[in-house]
């Protein structure tokens, strides 16, 4: 789908709104909208689906490359030139749009997360991107977990890890790795450290790439050497706790009922208690954006949301495993990106 | 200086506008006051320089270990527990706080900028992390320029860079680096790409380490091979205009002082045309904060403000120079913490 597609299909949401424009000014809903990925710019979106974009002379140039389809405006003040562009009843997202902003642009009135709803649903570009994303991160761990890891620390890890992805074609990391070993791995986002990986060590390795700005999402957990029987408890737990999930994860089925299928494995596993994070998320543009798994989410699944999976288990000072995939929705069970094996692996 | 001192000095600026209380959302400030580095949390300052805590369960830990100092509530409902805190006036920041959460606040009064005018002063600490993360990125660029060059592409040596700063002890790099060759160095935020480095192209590399939280900002150019008379010549006329407007970087000076001096040397030189970019800006917590270097800054510097000065010259298609360095500002000449070497350097 062509942003133009897609401010067409946003220019029937405000119409339905019965105003005429929406101010977008959040710089991911920018990009988005308009493929524009400079650090200043906003875009007017007209109820008709026709734009004006907003940014300063330090991207005149991008601008005319990324978005050669919209008028431009070069300007230092976004918010008067835009408030002087906009004829009947103005929107604008004031979720994200600061107090001052929104003054600035004579106080319009509130739009609702209208692009975060558009964004939930994926179109085949982004699946795409997405889809290479989670192969660079697969690939990476692969050759990570080939290697030595028992006497190295969890940061030389991660920066391995990172550098494998950026070798692979990342653009960069999708966020900061999170990988934790020994006792570490109870401590869901961790921050790699100079621990040592031992023998006997969970080894929780929470990471992604970036590719085309679209972000991957995977987590995997195994053990160096023999797995003792309670990590291989809480492991297997999580392992059913994922499965649960997933399957519940397809097209026309309310969001709850993942979470409720998830954390009713988990409490009959009798660990319910030391699942203390969030359960999934939409992924995209954002590492986290719309929708958020949880008990109370109104809606339904919709085709081609791509959404994580990471149910996970903490026990401090102990250890903890999370499994995590990024999959994307359909009308059966849901296409795994995240393609690396979730066997419990005992790395010698 | 302590983060208690902070909230107190914070306090002293809440007093003064009658306040009781100031909720501060902004991630960058909460850490400012209170230490605290993880992903949702909000802090309530009152008058009296007592603080509150707020976030949610994931990092009750997180907080009980870096904020031992201050009561913590453990909600997820941030706003709704801030607001039933404050007892008299209440005051938020407007310039960053959105709409929907200034509602949910009860519209509390503007507090203007703040704590970002507490942060424009560096105490001891900050200042040592900042000469830190300077040292590291210098060092790092060091052991670049000793390598091969030629025949590598900006992406690989951009990677490279950005992995010594990381072996040398940065958490992570403090931005995107940009490391742009040939008719690329005239693009002022160039991103790296597989163009291959050359014998006779200008070489710009802005970049630098992230310690502590701190960030280091620091460009040089450099040629490949003999310079041209061309590239010697946009060379001395941006490292003339930087000297100028260092000369004015002092305390007691007004901001608008340094923007005239270095911008009257380009001028003199014939090139303040081809100066596009912005001149100069605060660095610390935010690699780019307040004061912003202008013509129009209406204030004077003060002793301890850490910023950068950083003229340049573009020429599309042609090429570019620019040369930055981060400072910190005293009595006398500014201190110049990003110490690599400055005369032109030609790389055979």
């Amino acid at each position: 789908m062509s942003t133009a597609d897609r401010r067409e299909r946003l220019g029937r949401l405000i119409a339905e709104q019965g105003a005429d424009a929406l101010y977008v000014g959040d710089l991911v809903n920018v990009r988005y909208l308009t493929g524009f990925t400079g650090s200043n710019g906003a875009v007017l979106v007209f109820a008709d689906g026709s734009a004006v974009f907003f940014t300063d002379g330090r991207y005149r140039d991008q601008a005319a490359q990324e978005l050669p389809d919209v008028e431009h405006v070069i300007t230092r003040h976004l918010l008067d030139e835009a408030r002087g562009r906009a004829r009947g009843l103005l929107l604008a997202e004031t979720h994200v749009l600061s107090v001052d902003a929104w003054r600035r642009l004579g106080e319009p009135v509130s739009s609702g997360r209208l692009v975060e709803r558009l964004r939930e649903v994926k179109d085949d570009g982004e699946i795409e991107s997405l889809r290479r994303a989670c192969a660079v991160s697969a690939e990476a761990l692969e050759q990570l977990l080939d290697g030595r890891l028992v006497g190295r620390t969890e940061r030389e890890l991660a920066r391995e890890l990172e550098d494998r992805m950026f070798r692979l074609g990342a653009q960069d990391k999708a966020f900061d790795t999170i990988l934790a070993a020994g006792e570490n791995s109870a401590i869901p986002h961790h921050h790699p450290t100079d621990r040592i990986v031992e023998r006997g060590d969970l080894l929780k390795i929470d990471f992604g790439a970036l590719v085309d700005g679209y972000h991957a999402d995977c987590t995997r957990t195994v053990v160096l050497g023999k797995a003792a029987d309670w990590q291989r408890e809480i492991y297997t737990a999580v392992r059913e706790a994922q499965a649960a999930g997933l399957e519940r994860l397809r097209a026309g089925v309310p969001v709850a009922e993942s979470y409720t299928a998830a954390t009713t494995s988990l409490d009959a596993a009798g660990w319910l208690a030391a699942f203390t994070t969030g359960l999934g998320h939409g992924v995209g543009l954002q590492i986290h954006e719309d929708p958020f798994i949880g008990a109370a989410h109104p809606g339904r699944l919709t085709r081609r949301t791509v959404l994580t999976m990471e149910p996970g288990i903490y026990l401090p000072g102990r250890g903890g495993v999370r499994i995590e995939d990024t999959v994307v929705v359909t009308d059966a069970a849901p296409e795994v990106l995240t393609t690396t094996a979730k066997d419990l692996m005992e790395i010698a």
